[in-house]
């Protein structure tokens, strides 16, 4: 995975996960933008929020993911009231870690306004050790992952 | 109106405009539950987006509302990755103030989690005195307005 | 304690505790100036870090503080990048219940921008059933109690 | 610049520029240590200060800066309510972009907690235009430019 996107290669096709977030007055710093952390609370929400519905954790699972990196590119601006939809992909997958993507896309476009992600080391909860990941995790992780991405994750 | 509320007295009917928020990853504090503060976030969010798309205000309008004082009663506690729903309704309209009420309901109960709100006076944007408030600020404020309240006002 | 303060009574000398906090960038909303829901996280972090620091609590207590009530008014704007000092004082201590009151100051100034506070209801960790505050906590909190506000708490 | 940080070669003395952050009760998430996303709005706080204060940047400056791009490595994890000191560095420095480093270190500790940055392109306040950055500006961030780093970004 590159570090840089290519804006216009990031569609809505490419995410398999959709949720939509309202953003809220206060996302909006001074500048009446959303501003640039914001960004990664949403990517926090839309992970956390599959891993709950979609991979058996919960609050009291025995392993829990740590982020270890993130990163964000930043196209366009949106603004507080918009709804904003969160796009979500897995694009390297391994036995302790996944790294995802996040695309957010305005409502009625196809071209996303940023794209992100960040990279999750599952730990046990208490002694906070890297592990490999739970099965059901893996493959509700897997979901995600697409064909291409899969192959160059091999490599 | 009273700052303390009876719980089982603020029900969905008695607030005419709705907006649903999903909740955030970092909503939740340490001890697993949306934080206190999260809330007021919400009532900002609910409040202002009704003036931008019901009451003529933008993000250059001439008047601006200032938040003066604030309050919220917890009732239950409400986790990440729930959806809330906001119930907002006027309880207090002045010449240059209004006094909004937000009830804070989990999605398919009519009991509320949380019921709060606060008090903007309006001013000038730039000399930030108040002012009396514009005339479609002030029709988009009455339509949520009830009459019980509209007649406790006036005394 | 009437919910309504006379902004001039609130002098640094009513509040035993304080600590300073550094504003942020994202504090401040388009308005340019703290948004009001942030006075919360900060009254938050000033109790909090009474409670671990002179209180005995730690992130394993068996006891945990849930916010019951909180309100707060606002006298005058801050903003970032201002550092503001937060002086904290308890105006009613029950068995299990304890009610703080914060002021925010400016550096330099003696007359508080804001004053608010929160309710505290003291549960046991897993069962979120209230009960008795434990002895170091409670002796922590009396410390906080200013003569006149414990006669008044008696009432 | 890598992206990949040498988390022993990031040493205090690295960076010019430090200030201190409180943190605040809900930096921490449910799993009790200082949410990823919140380091993202340290960076923004202590780079806007050093933009204010020695830059001649002020709220209503003809150039604003937009965030680009940003990114973050978490090495071990802090908590409120720890001290905070973040220490910033410029590490590219164009004619109308530049791009910070930014590092967080616990007080006492010279090893850093997370390493991480973002990219700045100045724009005319309304068009929202990008254009040279202004000659104090470009003065004030050349102060925070290593030797090292300076001779690179010539590259």
């Amino acid at each position: 995975m590159s570090s840089h996107y290519e804006k216009t290669k990031a569609q809505r096709s490419s995410y398999p996960f959709f949720l939509s977030y309202r953003t809220r007055w206060s996302d909006n710093d001074q500048y009446s933008h959303v501003n640039n952390s914001i960004y990664y609370h949403l990517f926090d929400s839309v992970v956390n929020a599959y891993l709950l519905q979609q991979c058996e954790l919960s609050s009291h699972s025995a392993q829990i993911g740590l982020v270890v990196s993130s990163h964000c590119q930043f196209f366009s601006p949106v603004s507080f009231p918009q709804v904003l939809d969160l796009g979500l992909r897995v694009v390297k997958l391994g036995t302790s870690s996944v790294t995802y993507e996040v695309a957010v896309f305005e409502q009625g476009r196809d071209v996303p306004a940023a794209v992100g992600g960040y990279t999750h080391v599952f730990v046990e909860r208490a002694s906070r050790k890297s592990e490999p990941m739970a099965a059901a995790l893996r493959e509700g992780l897997l979901r995600l992952l697409s064909v291409k991405e899969s192959l160059e994750s091999k490599l």
